[in-house]
């Protein structure tokens, strides 16, 4: 697919997860870039303030959902930062090695790397010996 | 002013903050909540992956302007999360000590903390001593 495709495909996965969250007014909807690294597909999600032990990562076909949550705080005058717990299910847009995600969190920003698949093999030249006489 | 009038003020600055980021389409509107801990007033900003040494913040009368600023990753193939310069303009809801304000951030979190102005003084009741004979 190349990638207005799979761009348009993430807005109406987008599009599909604030439908379903409508009723669910606590939800909130963490934004997420995709960012090609060369060797690797890097996930970034921006959660500040969000629990670490409650963000989860879920693997799934050509998915990965992200979920967690964090705390509304105490006696808000204005409030403007969701809250609640959030659930994204992002659509990879590179095919990637299975089961090779690895995750860290750094000032509020979560980032998933996993590997890419390479359907073909490099050809790597390798300069000739030459004929011994 | 009561809560409704404050927020109201509030959500008046944030769409003219829009209005004025209209033209600037590398800003970005960070999040924020207002928090009453008693003795002081609590501004909370989402601030993900922000460069700390960038953020600024400035006291004025009854406003607090935070700015900073992000970098976009490279090679982003889709992208949701804002990057580039912000710049907001925040209003107190309640009466503070000029600079008394103290940052931290954590988690991708900037909190600042202001005291509160309290225009009473308070009566502490001692316990009575009882008349020496």
């Amino acid at each position: 697919m190349n990638e207005p495709v799979l761009s348009r495909l993430q807005q109406l996965m987008t599009i599909r997860e604030g439908v379903e969250n409508l009723g669910q007014p606590g939800r909130w909807h963490p934004a997420a870039d995709w960012v090609d690294s060369g060797t690797h597909l890097l996930l970034l999600l921006d959660v500040p303030g969000v629990n670490l032990d409650s963000l989860a990562l879920e693997e799934q076909g050509n998915t990965v959902t992200v979920s967690g949550e964090r705390a509304a705080p105490e006696y808000v005058l204005s409030a403007e930062r969701p809250s609640g717990t959030f659930s994204r299910a992002l659509h990879f847009p590179q095919d990637v090695l299975p089961q090779t995600g690895q995750a860290t969190v750094k000032n509020g920003v979560l980032t998933v790397q996993f590997e890419k698949k390479h359907p073909t093999i490099d050809v790597i030249c390798q300069p000739d010996a030459g004929e011994e006489v």
